[in-house]
């Protein structure tokens, strides 16, 4: 325990080159949706490769057909178990930039509610500023004991903000290399400030953008208003019959495969001291939205969802233009949870999209991800060690919990890895993130740092 | 008649000459709509004064809180009639800027459908190419004859398609000075390419822009989706519930003051040899859209409508972002007939609105116009005159036709200048004015300013 305590205290003491390094990372604008950020995502990963240098992995940057894969490796800790931790270093556009406080990829350390220390920038909590936490616990083991307590395998990617295309060949070419008795996942959040928690189930995501083609060029509404189909009121027309008025989603079969919430989960859930009107109110709502009947909980935890997430046609600049446009177009995504096939929540979209157009009018799809749910193993032994790891440092006991958002690369490395995953992260919900001012409280930042550190012990 | 011919041949023999001074004219990049083309629109009122100047008119630029006017006045042929000429020489926005085959203010002269040859560049149609078709002609008057046959005043507006917000105050204040017999209105087309058209029913415009506002700041799917209220969903239900299954729409009183289509009108439209297969033909459709039962010509001419001129909301770039926004916008126009009140119709879209919001959301307006329809008066002396002018020029009577667009400035020129117009122009269906690649045809420009110098005549 007391080489444990010299990592802790490093920790301690190196915060602030620890928060200087971050930030060099966040500078790097590597919002990988955006091609005209390529170049910025490859010094985000030559960035990663020169600091992991640094602490004594060997580490590589792997060109794949989109960004490159960072890969790096310490194998020293001679019959400790080999553990492979994942993070992605790309980023969220940062639009609309007007509402940012301050320039997204100007990092700096501002007073937020209740005086707590905040870390502001895009990429502070999703997820450099979450994979920097175990970087800087190796580099303070490295530090006070000259090895690290496992067999550190790090994969860092480039393209999670994007729909990962690249990730399942590239897991499937490099297999060996990356096979681990446990993976370590730090893209998820805490509890709440004070409550740490694990994650142990995910839900899936299927991502659809669908464009509505009526006539062969925009047209003046004057002279064709009513005659000619105008594409966005097909299209208003079709997105507003995927959920009918309890908030049920309509596509049939897309229930197929969700499961009962078991008695014994929802009576957990109702302990947790949840209140539904603080998370909606913190946001400026009161009504939950979605399934009547279900509690707000049970639906971002539990049960599959259908959101906008972007739409446009016509004229969207200033002023007004009185065009009947040639197309339009939004950005649709399903939440998916249980057994829920991804291909077949894409195939009943289509279907039901192609079925509601009138004959003259046409739709095209683009692809952005289809992952299926996952529902980790609760009796995992690495998740009783790391809870007990995370309750030494936070002196609570961390909250086993689901959680709303998907992160695919778990499924993958289940299906190609045979592997099991230990989502363990520092996020808050407040942290804005995919939102302008995004932020990471230094705590989350410092405390995480420790947290990994007494997690490698517990699993070494 | 022999000055008239004179004055005809003038025209036929600086036709080249007078496309250039089209050219510069259209170069002039004068977007109303758009703050950052202000400068750009007081150059093109500065281009007019100048070019009007030339021809002996006294004019001048006049300021208003917006874009200026152009008045002229060349009034010098004794116990003549008085004529006040209308049209606007600012010009819709130009997106999407990818789909114009050529830079739309770098116009130039190319062989169209059938080798007719076309001006493509924005503005050419709608409405520069169509105003100086009576800037020529009077030139060609005025050098064959050294003047005018009838006391002309010329109004040229800068805001015609921004909403025309200075409009109602400059008649108002200027009421004296523009005063004439008859209002002649250039921003209209023919019936064909070969047959010319009177233009003696215009619907009216309301426009709105509704912002649908949810969550105070956008929010992420995966944390949020289904419990957080999506106002993208929002806006989408609402739109989508302006029109019913038989393309009604739902707005309560919103047929208030819809005229029947009496009988006679009906068998005169139904003789008119008007193809719905091709007009939707034309463009790639099939279908006509809108209220069913009634025909495309019935739409178009003489039925209100209900359009969706453009959405936005949430992520619009490449690729994919699972976020939820704090708000979604559209911007929706209705084009009124007959009797329908146009202030009632933005009340009762309001209120349509606001109760189908869920509480805890708001809506916000911006308006962007609302004129009522304006129906001419077929026994106009005028009329019968300009008739005949244009069938001596064109070989075939004039169609005397409804039309589907609004021009709001006819109703203010009866409202507030006590004053009737007669709407003589040249565009084409084709033309495609509010779009890319807008043209306007070398025929319309030329045998336009040619119809003009007759009626000039026919008129004095």
């Amino acid at each position: 325990m007391s080489s444990l305590q010299n990592v802790l205290d490093r920790i301690d003491h190196d915060l602030e080159p620890a928060t200087d390094r971050l930030f060099d990372l966040l500078r790097i604008e590597s919002i990988s949706t955006d091609p005209a950020y390529r170049k910025h995502c490859a010094d985000a990963a030559a960035w990663l490769v020169r600091d992991l240098k640094s602490i004594g992995f060997s580490a590589k940057s792997v060109k794949t057909p989109g960004h490159p894969m960072v890969v790096a490796k310490h194998h020293k800790a001679k019959g400790a178990p080999t553990v492979l931790f994942y993070g992605h270093y790309d980023v969220q556009p940062v639009d609309p930039l007007s509402l940012w406080d301050n320039p997204p990829f100007e990092p700096k350390i501002i007073k937020g509610k209740g005086g707590a220390k905040q870390i502001i920038g895009r990429g502070t909590a999703d997820d450099k500023g979450q994979l920097m936490t175990f970087v800087e616990a190796c580099r303070a083991w490295k530090t006070e004991t000259g090895n690290l307590p496992l067999n550190v395998t790090i994969l860092f990617e480039g393209e999670e903000e994007s729909g990962s295309p690249s990730l399942i060949p590239f897991l499937k070419d490099y297999k060996n290399e990356l096979k681990a008795d446990v993976a370590l996942v730090c893209d998820t959040g805490m509890w709440d400030e004070k409550t740490p928690s694990i994650t142990t189930a995910l839900r899936g995501l299927v991502g659809e953008e669908v464009t509505i083609h009526a006539a062969d060029r925009d047209l003046h509404s004057g002279m064709y208003g009513s005659a000619a189909r105008n594409p966005i009121h097909v299209l208003v027309e079709i997105l507003a019959g995927l959920r009918d008025t309890n908030g049920k989603i309509t596509l049939p079969g897309f229930y197929d495969g969700v499961p009962a919430l078991p008695k014994s989960i929802k009576k957990q859930w109702s302990e947790l001291k949840f209140s539904e009107k603080s998370f909606l109110g913190e946001i400026g709502l009161k009504i939950p939205a979605g399934e009547k009947g279900r509690s707000v909980l049970e639906m971002i935890w539990s049960r599959p969802t259908c959101e906008i997430n972007g739409i446009y046609g016509g004229y969207t600049g200033e002023g007004f233009k009185t065009v009947i446009p040639a197309e339009a177009s939004a950005k649709v995504s399903f939440r998916l949870v249980g057994q829920q096939n991804p291909k077949k929540v894409v195939s009943a979209f289509r279907k039901y999209v192609k079925e509601s157009l009138p004959a003259d009018c046409k739709a095209s799809f683009t692809p952005e991800g289809a992952s299926g749910a996952i529902q980790l193993d609760y009796r995992m032994p690495e998740l009783q060690k790391a809870a007990g790891a995370l309750k030494s440092e936070w002196g609570r006991p961390a909250v086993l919990a689901a959680m709303g958002g998907s992160i695919p690369v778990v499924g993958h490395f289940q299906s190609i890895l045979k592997m099991q995953s230990l989502l363990v992260g520092f996020g808050l919900d407040d942290d804005r993130i995919h939102s302008p001012n995004e932020k990471y409280n230094l705590t989350s930042f410092h405390k995480g740092a420790r947290s990994w550190a007494r997690i490698m012990e517990a699993l070494a």
